[in-house]
């Protein structure tokens, strides 16, 4: 199982957390506001009982939540993987939870093993805002045409250069990207986007969702989405959308490590839920 | 439409909100911790102009959540109904949101005219604890059998002397109540509790919940329920389950005051999602 000497153990694990409780992934060195890898290398370290560094599969900005976030880091301390599990949640404050851990190939790695991404947005698309998710979902209160909004999405499958989509602060090597799908879809007042690429630019989803939302409501046409990526231009795309409604819910790595990663959730406002 | 003289309107609203954002719903004397009434009576002060004072179908404790809280309010500000709607709205913080508004009968009042109301418990029934929802379920990590409690919670049903449920601070002047129904069903982790009662007493689902959870897990038996009924006596019942999975879903009243409030929600983990 490891390619380690000295007994050096990698771990993977999957974590759940609320984007609304951090100020977004990364270790700040200059700060001392909450972030999700520091409040991870903290309870980590405690369980191992020595520093631990984590890296992860795709790192979420402020406010982004994630149902399927894969993380992995080494180890020398000797523990059952339930007791990593109960150990670190244990640790961890509320908000941010490991939903499973395992040994791992030394060979694995959370960001460079993994072939693809996937990310959904939620939308209340209701007159009156959401109060028990206020931070689970963007709330837009003009009616918005989910097949519209789909049909335009569509333009993006494939690989292209997501210039238009790239936040000013991207750190991305390269702007050429593989959309394996885009879905828009609705349920009630719950409209949802689930996008698959092989990586994501800064703001990539959010930049997008923001072209979609004129769409949707009919301000612009359904060809606009196609016209704004050919410009490779980001002042021609509209408003970055909110980070409150994106979560990051799925990584695809190849067979061999065997990381139960099935897209899950996010949640949703169910009236399948009346009973009687 | 309106039984008052010089102007005055009663109006209806149906109010969602997130409990772990406020100290519960009663406004303090001497605190200046957020409650839910609070927050309601000076959202809508603002909006009328004028000094308003609110009524609730059901007084919910700090943590304890509501999807259909309905109240009532007296005013002679002239408003339309989308008027009222979004400027409260404005005025209130996150996590508390009315959904509908309405003027009606000076006969409606929100408690008085209140025939049953029902509640919804949800428990995470996980090894691990949830994230996305930490303030929103209940975390149960050991196996909870659904069919077994809700046996059990059969014998709550029909008129009954509840101080077995009551907790010592109980303000009502009866612990005589009629149960409607309960149902205890599983969907996946999660487990829900539906409760409709004639009313409720303080703490009366978190203390059924309480003698619930150990025969879910078996350690009592079924007939355990009917045992601790018939005692009337809070210390034989079990402990007080957390407020954080509970939540007030709806109110029955005459139809002539037409209040849309269907029991609805509340939230839950939908793996149903998965679109690919």
């Amino acid at each position: 199982m490891s390619g380690f000497t000295s007994g050096v153990q990698r771990y993977a694990a999957i974590v759940e957390y609320n984007g609304a409780c951090f100020h977004g992934w990364q270790k700040q060195k200059h700060h001392n506001e909450p972030t999700i890898q520091a409040a991870l290398e903290a309870a980590i370290s405690k369980v191992a009982n020595h520093p631990v560094e984590i890296a992860c599969a795709g790192r979420t900005d402020a406010g982004v939540h994630a149902t399927r976030q894969v993380i992995h880091f080494d180890s020398h301390a000797v523990r059952t993987e339930y007791s990593w599990l109960m150990g670190v949640n244990t640790n961890l404050p509320d908000g941010i939870a490991l939903q499973w851990v395992s040994p791992i190939d030394a060979e694995f790695h959370a960001r460079f093993k993994a072939r693809a991404r996937r990310y959904r947005y939620l939308i209340n698309n209701s007159p009156t805002k959401q109060a028990l998710q206020h931070d689970q979902l963007t709330w837009w209160r003009y009616p918005l045409d989910a097949q519209r909004m789909h049909d335009a999405a569509q333009a993006l499958i494939g690989e292209h250069d997501f210039s238009a989509f790239r936040a000013k602060d991207c750190q991305a090597k390269s702007p050429v990207k593989t959309m394996h799908h885009i879905q828009v879809k609705r349920w009630g007042n719950v409209i949802m986007l689930e996008l698959e690429s092989s990586a994501f630019l800064y703001h990539m989803v959010r930049n997008i969702v923001g072209v979609l939302l004129p769409i949707g409501e009919g301000h612009k046409p359904v060809e606009w989405m196609a016209e704004v990526l050919a410009t490779r231009d980001r002042r021609q795309a509209g408003v970055t959308a909110p980070g409150e409604g994106l979560y990051f819910v799925g990584v695809d790595y190849p067979e061999q490590f065997d990381i139960p990663c099935k897209p899950y959730g996010p949640v949703l406002l169910e009236p399948v839920l009346s009973l009687v």
